[in-house]
């Protein structure tokens, strides 16, 4: 299909598919379409640092360098679905980039104007070209792309995939999705629409593959409705507490009706739930009369068992609503003796377990009841398909191409598998590193360059970056504190090491160790007298005396903290 | 049962069971048993830091408090199994109180000895007095107390629970267990000897709790024969690399019988897997033709496809030996294109299993074929039993107490509430807090007092404590960094604010922020100025300047690093 349009144009030119994000780990989505002088871009998200190798990081979001650099290109950016994963990074993006055409549903829409009332965003709440664009609307053409939304089936409502006519062929963008025979609020997926373009022939179907390593039938959110009834109904006459991922849109519908049909009104509390309850009011998806809900402020003053709490806190965050009411520490809400508490959500996303037993156990200590999935079936559902799903929409699109996307490495692999094991050709599918490309020319694919990225640190108080050589900072003195060493110089320039003074943090208890302190001002005066009293070379010296005391240090406590000598001149 | 003794006694006398650890957390299990002036302790684990809120700690102990106060009463410590939870805190616990008598398996004895062999615990080599006692040993009298050993089923040899006589009644301390039907290497759990405890009557029983929260049937460790045969049929003519958890004698064992049927030799790599390797044939654990084994340095002049290796890093650990083959950083081993590795155990370990995916990833990169448990079933069986397991031996032993054990709260929770579900009364299910205890008089039990303990902080590197306050800083500094500002002083002790300097790791990237130094160190001299210069109250002074500077960090920057004010005198 218009092959025209290439065979007419520059001879050289190609289809360049680059994800920027989203491919070495689960989050921060972002893949670039480029063919000729145009470029558009799908998903824009933040991920989530690694605790571990990243402290005091708040969020990660992908380097947005290639796209500066050719910024002149970018003729639009579409968003799938409004998880923060797929549209979190967009604000940071129009920070650098401003101008960029947004195609996105009218729920992402809500998402971002909110965002933009945030004060480092501010700016952005005027001068932003919103379009809606959803499967409903008409084809979109950018330069050398015409682009349709097709609906999917996620775990957020209005969630899309984009069929993208190139001048290669048709590429199918699933986003994330899940065939969900019988969804709790929205219509099960169309795959007649995913098969009539198969029938059309597909170039390149790049699809989600975070569940490629489940075996598991994917679960209905259906299945819900009858857990939420059998605990509501044993929890009678008791406080009930749920808590959820705070985007599930839909598992607050499920809960809301769950409440109405047991005469129970509903409270909802916590920033990310509250806000996310508000948008799905607006938009007509949480659809109750009115007077189902109660404010958090009014709760206390009524009979606790008629009511149901919404709470944030499933992954045992801190500040969040649960969290505070665990610690006794949240201004409107008690918990009382006997209350039931239910995590309707995945009981150990990465990284989140021990966290989450924590919560679990402090809400018991309170004599609470807490239903999780170690004690309850049926208390979540992935918003993601298995591998069975994955294969389903492989052979109805019966791509020639795959780029699996949302995964990790391992994640990737196991897709890969598994299009080998239904029958297409491993080769054809093209794990894509962060920044690395497939290249389309004459129908046919190969592996393309890579770009280099680096991994971009926010502090989202400031709405900044943080350098990486702060965070290695961070690392290094969490691991063994820091050691600091400063010497006076007189007037002359003449350093006075018999008078350093030093100062150190989460190294050693300074209290129990005034011995080691004054032997290490001793180590300094050593240093110094052996390697020459000259600050001309300061800075050849400081390495100097900085090695002699990290061996000094490494013998009396076998600890290597972070070390700094500094001058100080009158 | 010897009543008699009690009514000699004091009157006031009774049974105490107190654990120390173990119960808040999985780990560092150790149990107190105290009648009249007789301690016994059961079990003296380590645990593993909270690495969020414990940076730089390498491994948690007990707090032997309780116990150096009452060391006068203890009359020795029985060990269950040789996992670290168990006996890692035992060389910690010697260096306190010497000349515990320590009763445990020869197995157990073996790894004692070992650590015993490392350098701050070398002088614990003579003193220490090592009974070997196990279930074929007699009952051991030791004050109020007659113990006997009875054989468990764990996932490591010669596993044992204790049968307590007190002159309270019987005891039935289980230790960890699985009722696995057909052990690899062992025979099944004599449930025989466990009934018949059941029917002299017991007082209290004190089972593992941990996996109360899994209504899954527990597995048995031949299932997985069948998984390693297929997978090294499948990885005929390539090389062949396991890893597993390094203390699990019996996956060992059957991964050498699979190498053997398919004609393969066996390399083990990795410090702890080749300790463990080394007790186990010096035990007759391992008892394979000696040629069946080839030296790590020899291994890579044999083909490759005859080998089978057996490698540390199944949780992802940067320095084990599949660590640093995934970054080629390992001097004997080579992976090889197309090689296979297997992980052989349990995918999602808390808070593991972003490491490990992180691990995986690189092998893949390396054109590994990695079989995990996300694409393959039956790699690890669990070592503990199932909540069916926990209710099978409570009605053997249909004891009038219970105290679960080697769980969190949550754990706890769902043993007790397994309890109820099976016809005993939850309230007799003592949920122990660390420190806590339950109190036996005249056959009855209640809660009983509770003893503070802390966290206890090791660096492994020295054997010795890390301050609270040290972690504590760690963990601020991990945060936001660190910013010193030292102030020089004249001789008549005047504070010299303008020739102040500043310092700050892991806060701003200097280099990017020359402004906001020469701010802060304007907003030193407008402290200094506002509370005059007065370095006789220099502490309530140096207070009032890094707040000063708090708020006009957090004000320019949005963010708290520790702040420290120093002055430096000539």
């Amino acid at each position: 299909m218009k092959e025209n349009i290439r065979s007419l144009g520059n001879i050289t030119k190609k289809l360049i598919i680059r994800p920027i994000g989203g491919t070495e780990d689960v989050n921060k989505t972002l893949t670039v379409y480029e063919y000729g002088d145009d470029i558009i871009i799908v998903d824009c998200g933040i991920g989530f640092p690694d605790i571990f190798e990243m402290p005091g990081v708040d969020i990660l979001i992908p380097d947005f360098s290639y796209l500066e650099k050719n910024s002149h290109k970018i003729r639009g950016l579409f968003l799938t679905h409004g998880h923060e994963d797929h549209i979190g990074a967009v604000p940071y993006l129009l920070q650098r980039i401003p101008d960029i055409p947004i195609y996105s549903s009218g729920l992402v829409q809500e998402m971002l104007r909110s965002k933009f009332e945030e004060k480092s965003f501010n700016h952005l709440k005027e001068q932003t070209k919103l379009n809606l664009f959803n499967p409903t609307s008409g084809e979109v053409t950018l330069g050398n792309f015409t682009i349709k939304g097709f609906r999917v089936f996620h775990s957020i409502p209005e969630s899309q995939g984009f069929a993208i006519k190139t001048p290669e062929g048709l590429l199918l963008h699933m986003g994330e999705y899940k065939i969900d025979p019988k969804p709790a609020m929205e219509k099960p997926m169309n795959l007649g629409i995913i098969e009539n373009y198969g029938k059309q022939g597909v170039l390149c179907l790049l699809s989600d593959c975070l569940m490629a390593i489940s075996n598991k039938p994917t679960k209905s959110e259906s299945d819900l409705d009858k857990t939420y009834l059998g605990l509501f109904k044993k929890a009678e006459g008791r406080q009930l507490i749920v808590t959820m991922i705070s985007s599930s849109i839909s598992r607050m519908h499920q809960v809301i009706n769950a409440a109405v049909s047991c005469g129970r009104k509903v409270v909802v509390s916590g920033r990310s739930v509250e806000h996310t309850f508000s948008i799905a009011r607006k938009l007509g998806y949480i659809s109750f009369p009115k007077d189902i809900f109660v404010p958090e402020k009014e709760a206390s003053k009524l009979p606790q068992e008629n009511l149901v709490y919404i709470l944030t806190g499933i992954y045992g965050q801190y500040s969040s609503s649960l969290g505070r009411l665990s610690r006794n520490e949240n201004r409107d809400i008690t918990l009382k003796k006997n209350a039931m508490v239910i995590f309707s959500g995945d009981p150990a996303p990465p990284g989140t377990d021990i966290t989450v037993e924590k919560l679990t156990d402090k809400l018991i200590l309170l004599d609470a009841e807490v239903i999780h999935g170690g004690v309850c079936d049926n208390l979540h559902v992935s918003g993601h398909g298995a591998r069975k799903d994955m294969e389903r929409i492989a052979k109805l699109v019966n791509p020639k191409y795959f780029i699996p996307l949302g995964g990790s490495i391992t994640r990737m692999r196991a897709y890969r598998d598994a299009m080998g094991s239904i029958g297409f050709s491993k080769n054809n599918v093209f794990e894509c590193l962060e920044g690395g490309s497939v290249e389309f020319s004459g129908g046919i694919a190969k592996k393309g360059s890579r770009i280099e990225t680096q991994q971009v640190y926010i502090n989202t108080k400031t709405a900044s970056k943080i350098s990486s050589v702060v965070v290695d900072d961070r690392e290094k003195m969490s691991d063994s504190g820091i050691f600091v060493v400063v010497i006076p110089r007189d007037r002359s320039g003449r350093l006075l090491p018999n008078k350093s003074e030093i100062v150190t943090r989460g190294f050693i208890y300074v209290k129990d160790s005034k011995e080691l302190i004054r032997k290490a001002k001793k180590a300094v005066v050593k240093s110094i007298s052996k390697r020459g009293n000259k600050t001309k070379d300061w800075s050849s010296l400081r390495r100097r005396i900085e090695s002699d005391i990290q061996r000094f240090l490494y013998k009396e406590v076998g600890d290597s903290p972070v070390i700094i000598v500094h001058t100080v001149g009158l």
